[in-house]
This record gives C-alpha cells, structure tokens and sequence, in this order.
C-alpha cells in the first residue's frame, strides 16, 4: 500500500514512523471577505487564527498543527438531558474532519458551542486522485474551510493534520486538545474500495483496527473519561432472517437466558473493519472501563446541514461514483444527467437511511448524553428503511416532477449480498435521546434533484457504473487507466 | 513494533518489503547418525534434503527455502471417511509449523503420509529472546528438527522461512508447494502478549489479521479448491449464561427463526484477533467459496505425540512461564519444582482442555474431510472442561502419589474475566468424525509431572508469576530489566 498512499497516512507502526506535518502559512492573517453572520447572537469576533492558549498545557511540536485561538465553550440552546450544564462535555475531537460526514458534525459541533479540533490525515482527498474520481461538488481545502467558518462566525477549529494510526501524532493531539469526547469517523468508509483489490482490503482493515486501536489506547492513556463516539454502520449485522436489536438481543437457549452482542454478518471487509471495531471497543470498555457509543449508522443522504449551506466554501463533498458514491445521492446524480438509475439485481436489497442533517444531530445527542464508565453503548442511527426498489421509484416521481425523464436499468450485483430478504432493524435508542428525524419528503428530493442538477456540468459519467466486482478481487493492485 | 522484532517478521505491508530468507548450508549433506525407524514399514530411504521436484512448476526465489526431495503422499492406516481414497488432500502447508502445536502437527502428518511443508518466520523463537523467555524443554533449531525427521523416517519436510504478512513471500510459497490444504497455526498466540503494551497489543491484531488476510488471497488466487484449516479458540466465545455451540446457534426472536454465528465476547486483544479473523473467514466463503474449517481449540496440555518423543532433536517447546504457558502445563512445572500452584483469582474459570495428540488428531481428521467450497465449518476442538481449581487439585493429588509436596495459592487476576460462571460447550462434530479422546488420566499427569521433575533445573521460576496485567496495560514499550 506504500504506493498508495503518502507518508502522511502511515500503514506503518507508528514508533517507527514521523507524521506528516504541515504548518499554515500567514497564520494569523485576518481575511477582508464579507460574511453573514450565522446567527444573531455570534457576532463576528475577528479572525485571529492561531494563538495561545492561556491556562491550558498546551504541546505544540512538530507533528500537529494547532489552528485556533480558544474561545470560551458556549452553552447552546441544545437541550442537553444533563441536569447539570457544568459537566457537559466541553471539548470535541472530530477524527475524520474533513470527511462528508465528518465535516458537517464538525461544524454543527462548532456551531453549538462545543470547541472543536478536527483530526485528519485527508487521505480521502488523495483517494479520489488515485481513482480519478472527483466529488460533485466543488470543496475547498481543510485550511480554507477552517479560516471561512472562523471568519463567518468568529469560531475557531484546531487542526492536527496527521494519521491516527502514528500513535506518536495521536498522542500529541491528545496531549494538546485535551478532549472531553472524540467522535471517530476517521477510517476508511467504503465498502466497494475496500474490494478493490487486496491491498486496498489490507489497507481498509490495518487502517481502521489499528487507527481505532490506537484511539483507545490514547483514551486509557490520556483522558480517561473521554467518551468514544465511534461510527459503526448498519452493515455491520447483515441481514438476518429476524429482527435486527441494536447491539445485543438477549437469548434463551436450551433453558438459559443471557443477553449477548448481537450477531454479526458483515459483507464486505470494509463492512468487516467496523465489526472488528465493535468487538475491540467492547472489550475495552469492560477491561479498562472505556465509555463508548458505537452508532450503527444507516446509509446517508443529503448534502447541506445549516452550517455547510451558508458559504460555498463550507460546501460539503457529495460523491456519486461507484466507489464512494451511495444509493439516494447516486440516484440523484444519476437522474440529473439522464443517466439510467443503476439497481443492483433485483434491487430488493433494504437497508436503514437518514439525512445528513440527522448524522450530525444524532453525534450531538451521543456526546451531550455520554454513557457511564465502563458501558459500551449501541444506537442503531436512521430513520427510515427502503429497498433499492423504492428509492428508484421515489426518484423517478421527483425527477418527473422537474421534467426529468428518469429511467432505471438492473446491473449485474458487483457485491455479494441477498436481493430480497427480511428487514427489521430497531432504531430508538436516538428517538429517545431526543432525535427529531428529517424524514425523506417529496420537497427534500425535489432540493436533492435540483441541487444536482446545479453541478452536473461537474458529473464525469464514466464514474457512475460500479467497477468493483466482490468476486473478482485479486491480488494486483488495480490501478485506474487514464 | 519494529524494534521488537526482524525483517523477518514484517509489520508492514508486504508490497513494500521482502523477507528474510535463509538457506540451509550444505543442503545434501547426508546425516551419518543413528535412528530409529518410526514404523517397522517406513525404513530408512536416505538422507537427500534437497533437488528438484520433477513433473512440477517449481519456482525456487530469493524468498523461499525449499527444503526436501519430494517423496510421494503415502496413504496411511488413517480411516478416512473420504470414500475416493484419490481425492484425498495430499500436500498440507503447516503455517507456524515451528511451534508448539504446529510442530507436533506437522510431523505427524508427515508421518501419516502427507507432503508437509512448514511455513514460519520463527518469531516465536525471537519472543522468548526478547522477553527472556525459555521454553522447560531444549528446541532444536527448525533445520536441525526437519532433518533429523529426515534421517530418522526418511519423510522431507520442505521448510519456508519467512512472514505471511509479506504476500510477496506468501505468493511464492503457494506457487512452489500447491497447498491441498492449509493448516494456519502461523499467529501470535499467547493472551498475556498481547496484553503487554500497545504495540504488543497492536502487533497482534495486525499480525494475526493480515496474516489471515493473506492466506485467504493466497487461497483464491492461486489455490482455489484449498482448505484452509484455521485454528481459533474457544476464548472467542467467553462465558455466556447459555450453552456454547460449535460455531452457529438458531435463535427464534419476536416470532422468527434464523441460524446466525455464535455471539463472540472475546477477553483479550490476542483473542479478539481470532474473533476478527473468523468474520474474515466467513466472508470469505460466502463470497469467494473458500472451504474453511475453523477450530475452535481449548487449552492445549502434554509434551508428547508420537512421533516428537522419538528423538531429543523433535522434541516439543514446552513453555510454563507467565506469558506463554497454559495452565496445567504451567502448574506442572510449579509442582515440579516445588513452587505453589499460581491460580488467579477464585480459580472458577472453567474452559475446554485436550491433550497435544489429541490437537494433532483433530488438525488430521478436518484435513481428511475437507467440507465443500464455499462452506465455512466451526468445531470446537476440546475434549474436557476443567475449572482451575480443578485442575489444581489433580495436580495436588499426582504430585503426592511422585512424593511432591504441592500447594496453592490464589494469586490477584491479572485478567478480566468472570471468575465463577455457567459454562457448557459443545463438542461433538470431531467425536462424529472420529476422534478417539486421550482423556486427562491420573497416568498421564504422572508422566506430565515426572517430565518436568527430568527438567527442573532449567526452570526459570523469576518466569513463573504473572507479569501481565490487562488493566495496566500501557502505551510505553515495555522491556524486561536483566
């Protein structure tokens, strides 16, 4: 994989290997764009974007690069179920910041008050290099995103540039940040790259057990009452021929009754990594007393949240090939440029969904009611099941609606998974917490289909058939033709 | 991790490294020394240890040592139930076929008639070096070992020196040896190792999973109809309040039926890679129609098989230390040298336990019925549970009948575990396919206890107590003062 990837992702052990670093130039730079504050009562603070931190152990060193001057925390209007505001986590570490769902948890973080660091190595970005693939919509660097969002709301987000899977590098964000919970989307989240060929598999694995791996042990280390907000993924359980519990379901068996983990039926090695997570996690929570929410999340739609929409600089990515793409948002694309819908085989194939807008309020809910020492939580995160089916046909009504005329083709399954099957998987954990869902509409699919419509002047359709067969993997690294 | 261990042993991605290869001096050198024929019908045939195999892609590089003339399969008195005695697995790889159980396989497949090839990069033997370990019994080096083997039943044992993790290396020996099967004993194995320190801890997962990994591309690229026989452990179980079954259980859930994996709660990061590498496995087989067998084993107890008590120079490693020894071989060792029995905890813990020959057996009996492609078959390889004190007290009792005074002492748990719970698991399917049980007898702990009495005065007792701690575990390097 050392040809894949830069120094700055290390597949390596990280004692033996320095992290990438990368300083801002002009740090303190004060930026002359106009802006529109996000709300009222923030007004516009300047933009200094580096300083110190007065009162705060603060260890800059050549592997991280801090970009913030603190601003005191502020309670939001968010109705936290904790009685007492004081001990409301604080501090926020957003692994995987720069990520589609990464980015916009970030900023609805920043937004309610939380102080914010973003982690990451960007090794998204050089993914789509390698693949020549391209996000839909245009996004501007980590650095131009973090100085747009501090100019427009005078919020400031650290920055630590560098792979969690160098412990050295991990450690210092810790040491430096000093987090009250980490929310870890940092790995990496495809399941057809993950198959793309054996090093890719390798990769997808090392990359994400042992940067999870690594994480937990910075917890134990570092900040032990740090509260792990893991991202799982639905795919996590497969799809059993009963209903799917969230995280445990209790068995009675040849006269006994025990409550057990869940069984897991992952279908990818992507899909696999997270369950290797899962069980790393537990463990840890019970042998060190970690605390850790792992949100099994449903596949996600949807582009904008209230803080990515307001400058073109904080647009979020939206990926529509048939690597990185998913289903709702392919579609989507697909409609706008008069591309068939592509279902894979029979399109039976039901799966858990939820906007963006819910991602990053369920994160919300997870750090303002983090569970007790010791407890490892599940919350299954979406909202509404459909199968490939129906969002074909959804799409196909809205794209009507705007006089697109919008068709779908079944395209031989690139992965192997069953195409009609029972589906029946829990979601209330984060109802209860407080989750008021964004539920599909006819208005957020017309928005969708417009918004894609917008861009599609950006759309390469060579990216939208899938070009990863589960089967036909093998061990030479695949490489993309020009 | 890469100052605990060689170029050997690689960390790291195998696209970026190469093994370390050894050659063998002097490979045709013919052995002048005395031996015992095995079996009266397998007589001496002459001590070539190396030429060319005819009739046979053979491709000898710089990363393989290939060590044998090939002598042909033999079939043996072996009641197999394949009823095509032609389409039996003829030529077995034995990953980590230098270690405790995988010596003892290997030589008693060779001496069922099998073509073996041992596949190991020897870091168990850098372990004990770094840790200042030693195993009670003298080892012969792997060179010395497969010779003897040679000159004594003259069955060549072909020898690949280097790490799975390189698939470079891993490639090669598939294309030279052509595996029917492969038995995959090649991990790190030891709980208290992988508890150590993060990078032990790391190391493990890393090791453990990519190994795998490798294997089951190795298995779909060049060797497809192989059966990987792969050794789990009961530990990916831990103590359920139900009864364990052999790999699946059918749970009936709000009305609906479905046979879904065993739920796994695994009490280490050594036990959780196994956990990691059963979903791979399971995978794999649905989607690439790998035939797998994985072997659930217990704790594994006894010095002697057949064919390693023919020589001093096969003898078996036999470890009683804290990192590596397994408890009734450990407490062996403690009555032997008139150290209390060392129990953790309450002494409750109750897991599966079975002789080596019985290991050896089993490791046949799957090869010999192989399952079909795309089958992934879970046993669970034990012959009687004990709890600790159990154990205990059947060593108090022989140590008395050889004159030993012996006590015990509780000793504070280094581990998390339940110390008194339910624990019933099931082990039939290798009884159905034919084992023949050598069930722990006051004879055998006589011969256990009087073979360690013979070797007491290589025991290091500063070894004996538990050095590990799974909630102390820490992020530092942890090295062994002099």
């Amino acid at each position: 994989m050392a040809h894949l990837i830069s120094t700055s992702c290390s597949l390596k052990i990280s004692s033996s290997r320095k992290a990438c670093f990368q300083r801002l130039n002009n740090p303190s730079k004060a930026y002359q764009t106009s802006f529109t504050p996000l709300t009222s009562n923030q007004p516009f603070k300047g933009v200094v974007l580096r300083g110190d931190k007065p009162h705060r152990k603060f260890v800059v060193n050549a592997t991280t690069t801090p970009l913030s001057q603190k601003t005191p925390a502020q309670p939001t209007s968010f109705s936290h179920q904790n009685s007492d505001e004081s001990s409301k986590p604080q501090r926020v570490m957003v692994i995987g910041g720069d990520g589609y769902c990464g980015w916009a948890t970030a900023l609805h973080l920043s937004n309610k008050g939380y102080d914010v660091a973003i982690v990451d190595s960007l090794v998204r970005r050089l993914f789509d290099h390698q693949l020549g693939l391209d996000s839909l919509t245009p996004i501007a660097s980590i650095h131009n995103r973090i100085r747009r969002w501090k100019s427009l709301t005078g919020k400031s987000i650290d920055l630590y540039i560098g792979d969690i899977c160098d412990f050295e590098f991990l450690s210092e964000t810790f040491k430096s940040f000093e987090p009250d919970a980490v929310v870890h989307f940092g790995e990496q989240r495809s399941a057809p790259y993950s198959m793309i060929d054996r090093s890719r598999a390798v990769f997808t694995q090392q990359n994400n057990v042992i940067g999870t791996l690594n994480v937990l042990f910075a917890i134990k280390e570092f900040r032990e009452d740090c509260h792990l907000v893991k991202l799982g993924t639905m795919g996590e359980y497969g799809t059993p021929n009963i209903d799917i519990e969230e995280g445990y379901i209790t068995i009675t068996h040849n006269g006994r009754t025990d409550t057990l983990p869940y069984p897991k039926q992952a279908s990818s090695f992507y899909h696999l990594s997270k369950v290797h997570d899962s069980n790393n996690i537990a463990f840890t929570c019970k042998a060190w007393g970690i605390r850790a929410t792992d949100l099994n999340q449903g596949v996600v739609y949807g582009m904008k949240t209230d803080e990515t929409e307001i400058h073109e600089e904080l647009f979020n990515r939206f990926d529509y090939d048939g690597v990185f793409g998913t289903a709702l948002n392919r579609f989507c694309v697909q409609a706008a440029v008069g591309h068939p819908l592509t279902v894979y085989g029979k399109g039976g194939q039901t799966r858990g969904y939820l906007d963006i807008r819910d991602t990053v309020q369920c994160v919300e809910l997870a750090i303002a009611n983090p569970g007790q020492r010791g407890e490892f939580r599940v919350f299954n995160q979406f909202t509404e099941q459909f199968s490939v089916n129906e969002l074909a046909t959804l799409v196909t009504k809205a794209g009507e609606k705007l006089g697109l005329n919008v068709e779908k083709i079944s395209v031989p399954n690139p992965r192997v998974e069953a195409e009609e099957h029972y589906y029946n998987a829990k979601h209330t954990k984060l109802i209860e917490l407080g989750l008021k869902p964004h539920l599909l509409s006819d208005s957020l699919l017309d928005s969708l289909l417009n918004f894609a419509v917008e861009f599609k002047d950006r759309v390469d359709t060579k990216q939208i058939m899938p070009s990863v067969s589960w089967r036909k993997i093998g061990v030479k690294p695949k490489t993309v033709t020009a």
